[in-house]
C-alpha cells in the first residue's frame, strides 16, 4: 500500500523525487466548488459546516483563542484513526486521511496534499478555503495574515507530536502570536454526545503460536537495552498503539484495519504500568499480564486517562525517560523535564519490533502464502468476469476482501482496498464507494492494492493488470515499473545502508525515459499489526536496513486522466551470499515474500536485461514451489492451472537476441568514428 | 581527487557506506611507536614536541585554561591551508590534512581518521596519544576525563565553524566545564617569529577571456537574490576564500594549489567592503575594483584584520546578514545578534558559483582537453619507461606535474599528485616523497590521481593502470569500479535530485560481489579555483544537482596491503533528452568532460552490459573527436597513435554472446521447476 503519511509525502518533496506532479498544479487548477456565486455552487457531496463552525467559534471565544488548529491524527499519532478521533472530518466534511484545519473568528481553511485535492473540493462547503499544500510554514503564514498581533493560537497538545509542535512554534516565533495548549479539545466540546463512544470490545492475547517471543522476553530485552545505554534510562514511554500491542502480545480492534487498542505503557527498570481500560481485557489477557505479580514482571493496570498524571509523578524522581519523538505528543513530552529526557526518533520497542526474529519471519512468510492464494483467486475471477462486464471497482474490492476473509487466520483487510480502473488509478490513493464505481473493462488497466490481517502476519500487495490490448505506453510504463521493482528487490548492498541510499534503483528504469512517480517506495509491515510499520522503509527518516526487517517495494507510474500502475511486493531483508567475503558483517539483499505473478500481458520482454529475466524466472519458481502446494491443498485446481500458466519461465533468448542485434550497429559506429576523426585531423 | 574533507568521511560513516574498512580497526592495531620502554622507541620521522608543549602550557596557565583545542584548518575553513596556518602540524609534528589536537596541563592527544593513522604514528612523539576517530563526541569525552569540573576549555573562535563550535558546546553541556573563546591564538604566541610570515605576492585580476561574467554582473546577481529573499537580507558575508576570489574575478597564491588570497567580503545592498591587504592588489585589480567609485559598485578596501570590527559595527544597525554556516567561523558569527542573522548552509555566492554559465562551462571543457593531452602523454611515457624499471612514484608524479605545466594557461597542479604503486594505492590518500618512493613495475597496479590549475579551469582525474598481467581479482575489481563510474555517468534523473539519492549507482557493480569503497563518490570543482568546490557532490550535505554544475565521479576499490583502484572523471550536469517529455523541467544527466581512455588491459568485457559497452564506445568517440585534434596540433603524433589504439571501439558481441550462452540454461531451469512442482504436488 502506498505510504500515505503526510510526513512521507513531505520528505519526498523535500528530497526532490516528486517530479511527476500531476498537471493540476496549485496555480492552474480551478475548484469544483464555485463560491463566487450567490448561492454558491456546491457539489451534493459537500457538508454544511456553518452550525458547527459557529459553535466552535463560541468555544474559542470562551477560551480567548483567535485561531484553533485541528489535525487529522489521534493522541497516539496513529495513521489510521477511530471514528471518535475523526475531528477534522466531522468539523470540515473532508474525510481524507491527511490534512490540517485552522479556524479563526471569521475564516476557516483546510490544508491537504495533492492526493486529496479533488476529494476536498467535493466535500468542503464554502466556509472553507482549500490550501493545496501541507507545509507548516504555509499554515503559519496564513495564521499570521488571519490573526492580529497579540492573538492566541490554540491547539490540543495531545494531538501534536513534539516535532510538529516545534514547527508551529518556530513558524510563529517572534511574531507576537502565542501558541496556547488547551487540554480540553474544543472540537469534542462542540461534537458533544454526537461523538462516537469509546470502544468496548475485548482486548485479547495472541496465542503463543502467533508470537515471536513471550511478552516477558520482550520486556527483558528492552530492559537490557536500557541498562546498556550510556545514559542509563530508567524508563521507556510507549505512546504508539502498536508498541504496547507488540510488547504484551495483545490485540484489540479500536481502529479499523489495525488490531490495536487505546493504551500507553510506562516500562521502568522495576515496574510496568499499562494504561488501558482494564474492563476490556479478556480473562486470558489479564491472567497473562498478572501471572508474575508482584514483581518486576507484574503489569500494573492503570486507567488510560491517567497516563499523563502518572508520568508527571514519575518524572519528579531521579529518572530518565526514553521516548520516540516521531510519535510522542507534546502533551506527554511536556511533563518531563528536559534533563530527564532521552530522545530518539523511535523508542527501543519500535526498533526491536522492526527486526523480526526467525519465528516472526516464518509467520509472516506463511501469511503471505495464504494471501497469495486469495489474490490468485481474485485475478483468475477477474479474468473470467471482466469480459462479461459484471465487475465494477466496488464489487471487485468486496470480492477480494471476501476471498481473504475465507483464508485461515484471517482478520479482514489490513486497509481499505484500493480498486481502481482506468483513469481512477492515476489517483494513487483512490478507493471506490458503492455509489460511484467504475466498471472494469478489457479496454482499461486495473490496479488492485489490497492487504490482509492474519493472526500470523499482515500483508500488502499491488498488482496492475490489463485483459485486452494495452497501448505501447502502458506496456512500456508497466515494464519499467516492474524493472524498478526487480532492480531494488535483487539489489545486494552493504550492512547499515539506509533505505534512501538505494531507493533510486526502483526508479531508474522509469527515469531512463523521462518518467517517475511522486510517492515513496516502501514501508515496513507488522506481524498482525500495522500495514505501515515505522521506522522501516526508503525515506530519509527511516533507519538503516537490517536483516529481519520487512518492507514493501512499490514503484509506480501515474498518467493523469489516463491510467495508473503500481507493482508492490513485501520483501524481507536477508543476508546475501556474495562472491567475495565482505568483511565483518555480511552484505544484505531482499527475499520477496509476496508470491503472486505479474501480468504477462503487460511485460515488454525486450526491455528486460538477461539478469532481470533470470531473477523473474527464479521468483516464479519460488511462487510455484510455495503457493502451488497450498492451492492444491485448498482444492483450487483451476487456480493451480492459472498459476502454472502465469509462471511459465520467460525465454532468455529474447534479451540476448536484442543485444546481439544491436551488436550489428557497432560496425557503423566504428565507421562513423573513423570518418569523424579523419575530418577533424 | 578523493574528497578528503573530514566532514565527508564523517557523513559517509554516518550514512553507513563505509563498510569496506581496512583490517587495522582501532582495537586490533598496534602502534609503530613503543612508548612503554625507557627510552621509548620512536621512528626517526617523529618530531620532538616537548619544548613547544611546555611553552604552550605556560600560555595556557597564563590564560587560566585547562585544555586547548588545536584544529587543522584556517580562519576561512579552507581545506588546504598556508604554512603559517599549519598550527596543528607545528604543534604535533603530524602533517596530515585533517585532525584535531587537544593539550591539557599534563596530557596531549591527536584525533585523526584512518587515512592518517600510520602517518600519525610515524610523526608523533610519545607526548601525544593517538585517538583513532574524529567524532567530536570522542574528543568531548576525553576532555571530560582529562579536565576536572570547573575547568576551562580554550579555543580560537576564528578557527571553528559555527557548527563545530556548537558540537563542542553540546559535548560539554552541563558538565561543569566551560568553553572559552580566546582571540589570541596560543599556538601562534608560542610559535613566535618562527611562524611563516604573511604572503606578499600580488593579487591579480583574471582577464575577461577567463571569466564567465564581470564582477559587477555577479554582484548585481547576488543583490537581486537578496532583494527577492523573503527575509530581505541587507548584506551577505563572505568568509570562504573562493567566494571573494570568484565574486571579484581575482586570484592570488596564498595557499598551495589553490589560487586564492586571504580576504573577507561584506556585500551590502548599497556598499561593498573587501577586507584584504590592499598593497598586494595589482594595479589592474585595483583599477577594476574602484572603477565605479563612489557608488554602489565601488569596492571599498579595508584591512584584512578589520573584518570583525567592521561587521560588529554594521550589525548594530537595522540589518540582516546572510551567511553560510558550513564555513563561517564562530568568531565572526558571534558578533551578529541572532535576530539579524539569515543562516543557510551556503551563501548565495557559494551556490551561484556552483552553477557554471555557458562560458564557464566552455572554459572548463577546454581546460580538460589540454589536461587530457598531458595525462595521455604521461600514460604513454609510463608504458615505455616502466618496463625499463626507470620510474618510481615520486619521479612519476614529478613528470606528470611537468607535463601539465607545459600546457597552455597552466598554473601548476591543483593538489599534491597522488602517485601510488601496488599496496601503496590501498592507502587511498598516499602521496610519494623523494626519500621513500616505490618503483613502478609491470607486476603491479599503479594509481595516478592528479589535477591541474589552468586559467580557464581546474581539473582532477584518476587513472589506474597495469602494464603486465593483472590477477583475476584486480581485473574484476577494476571492471566493477569502471561499471560504477559508467552507471552513474550515464544515469538520467529528475531535476532537483540530491547527489546522495543517486550515489549508490557508482557502487552497485561492486556491491553485487560483496565489494565496496569507504570514501565519497564525488565533489564539485571550480574555474581556476578549488579542486574540491562545495556544495556540489554526492554527500548528504550537498545541494541538489542542477544543470551547469561540475562534479567528479570517482568510485574505487582498495585491498589493504595489496592494491588500490580509483577511476575518476569530472562531469557536467546537463539536460537529458528523454523519450517521454518529463513535464515542467527536463530530466538531467552527466556529460563527462575528462577525456582520457581507461586501461583496456584491466577491463573484463564479459562483465559489461551492452548498454555499458555502448556508452564506453560513445565516450571514446568523444575523446577522439575532442582530444585527437589537440594532440595533432601540439605535434604529438605518437600520442595520437596511442589514443587511437586506446579508444578502439569495444565489440558488443561479447556481452551479447554471454547473454546468449546463459539462455541455454533456461531449459534446465524449466525442467527443474517442473520436477520441483511435481514433487510437491
Amino acid at each position: 500500500m502506498r505510504p500515505p503519511h503526510w510526513i512521507a509525502a513531505w520528505v519526498l518533496l523535500l528530497h526532490g523525487c516528486a517530479a511527476d506532479r500531476p498537471p493540476q498544479a496549485a496555480s492552474a487548477r480551478t475548484d469544483i466548488r464555485d463560491c463566487s456565486t450567490d448561492p454558491p455552487y456546491l457539489p451534493p457531496t459537500a457538508t454544511n459546516t456553518t452550525a458547527r463552525l459557529a459553535a466552535l467559534r463560541d468555544t474559542m471565544r470562551a477560551h480567548s483563542i483567535h485561531a484553533y488548529i485541528v489535525p487529522s491524527t489521534d493522541a497516539h499519532m496513529s495513521e489510521y484513526i477511530a471514528e471518535r478521533d475523526s475531528r477534522l472530518a466531522w468539523m470540515t466534511g473532508f474525510t481524507g486521511s491527511a490534512g490540517t484545519g485552522v479556524v479563526t473568528r471569521d475564516k476557516a481553511a483546510l490544508w491537504t496534499d495533492s492526493r486529496y485535492w479533488t476529494q476536498a473540493e467535493r466535500q468542503l462547503d464554502c466556509n472553507w478555503e482549500l490550501q493545496r499544500t501541507t507545509w507548516i510554514e504555509s499554515i503559519g503564514l496564513w495564521i499570521l495574515e488571519a490573526v492580529p498581533v497579540g492573538g492566541n493560537i490554540g491547539l490540543d497538545p495531545f494531538l501534536f507530536s513534539i516535532d510538529t509542535w516545534n514547527s508551529y512554534s518556530q513558524a510563529l516565533h517572534g511574531s507576537g502570536r502565542t501558541l496556547v495548549p488547551i487540554e480540553t479539545n474544543l472540537v469534542d466540546e462542540v461534537w458533544g454526545d454526537q461523538r462516537p463512544p469509546l470502544p468496548s470490545s475485548k482486548i485479547y492475547s495472541l496465542s503463543e503460536e502467533f508470537t515471536g517471543s513471550s511478552w516477558q522476553e520482550k520486556v527483558a530485552g528492552i530492559r537490557q537495552q536500557m541498562e546498556q545505554h550510556v545514559r542509563r534510562p530508567t524508563a521507556v514511554l510507549l505512546s504508539g498503539l502498536e508498541e504496547t500491542a507488540w510488547l504484551f502480545n495483545l490485540r484489540g480492534d479500536d481502529i479499523p484495519y489495525n488490531p490495536v487498542f487505546y493504551s500507553y505503557t510506562l516500562l521502568t527498570n522495576t515496574n510496568i504500568s499499562l494504561f488501558v481500560d482494564k474492563g476490556r481485557l479478556s480473562a486470558e489477557a489479564l491472567g497473562s499480564l498478572q501471572a508474575s505479580c508482584p514483581g518486576p514482571l507484574c503489569v500494573e493496570l492503570q486507567e488510560y486517562g491517567q497516563a499523563r498524571t502518572h508520568l508527571h509523578h514519575y518524572a519528579q524522581g531521579n529518572v530518565t525517560v526514553w521516548l520516540g519523538t516521531e510519535y510522542t505528543t507534546y502533551g506527554l513530552y511536556g511533563v518531563i523535564p528536559q534533563e530527564k529526557l532521552l530522545e530518539d526518533s523511535y523508542s527501543p520497542v519500535m526498533t526491536a519490533k522492526a527486526v523480526k526474529n526467525a519465528k516472526e519471519q516464518e509467520l509472516l512468510r506463511a501469511a503471505h502464502v495464504r494471501d497469495a492464494v486469495a489474490v490468485i483467486q481474485y485475478l483468475l475471477w477477474l479474468e473470467k468476469m471482466v469480459p462479461q462486464g459484471q465487475v465494477d471497482e466496488f464489487s471487485g474490492a468486496q470480492h477480494i476482501d471476501a476471498l481473504r476473509r475465507a483464508q485461515k487466520h484471517s482478520h479482514g483487510p489490513s486497509f481499505q482496498s484500493i480498486s481502481a480502473s482506468g483513469l481512477n488509478a492515476a489517483l494513487a490513493h483512490y478507493s471506490p464507494s458503492n455509489g460511484s464505481s467504475r466498471k472494469l473493462s478489457v479496454d482499461e488497466m486495473y490496479l488492485s492494492d489490497t492487504g490482509g490481517q492474519y493472526l500470523d502476519g499482515t500483508t500488502d500487495i499491488t498488482r496492475t493488470v490489463h485483459w485486452g490490448v494495452p497501448t505501447p505506453l502502458q506496456k512500456e510504463a508497466y515494464t519499467r515499473v516492474l524493472m524498478g521493482n526487480i532492480d531494488l528487490s535483487r539489489l545486494v548492498f552493504p550492512p547499515n545502508t539506509a533505505g534512501r541510499t538505494v531507493e533510486a534503483f526502483a526508479r531508474r528504469a522509469l527515469w531512463d525515459v523521462g518518467l517517475n512517480y511522486g510517492h515513496g517506495t516502501g514501508h515496513g509491515i507488522g506481524n498482525f499489526l500495522s500495514v505501515h510499520e515505522w521506522p522501516v522503509g526508503f525515506q530519509s527518516n527511516n533507519v538503516p536496513l537490517t536483516a529481519g526487517m520487512f518492507t514493501s517495494i512499490e514503484p509506480g507510474y501515474y498518467r493523469d486522466g489516463e491510467f495508473g500502475i503500481r507493482i508492490e511486493d513485501v520483501a524481507l531483508v536477508v543476508e546475501a551470499q556474495t562472491k567475495h567475503p565482505s568483511g565483518e558483517k555480511p552484505f544484505l539483499t531482499f527475499e520477496v515474500v509476496s508470491l503472486v505473478p505479474y501480468d504477462r500481458n503487460l511485460i515488454d520482454l525486450s526491455l528486460l536485461s538477461p539478469e532481470q529475466i533470470r531473477y523473474l524466472n527464479t521468483y516464479y519458481e519460488t511462487i510455484r514451489a510455495c503457493v502451488g502446494p497450498e492451492l492444491r491443498q485448498q482444492g483450487l485446481e483451476e487456480e493451480y492451472g492459472w498459476l502454472q500458466r502465469s509462471t511459465e519461465p520467460f525465454p532468455l533468448g529474447s534479451a540476448a537476441a536484442t543485444a546481439a542485434a544491436t551488436a550489428g550497429t557497432l560496425a557503423i559506429a566504428s565507421l562513423l568514428s573513423a570518418l569523424l576523426t579523419g575530418l577533424q585531423a
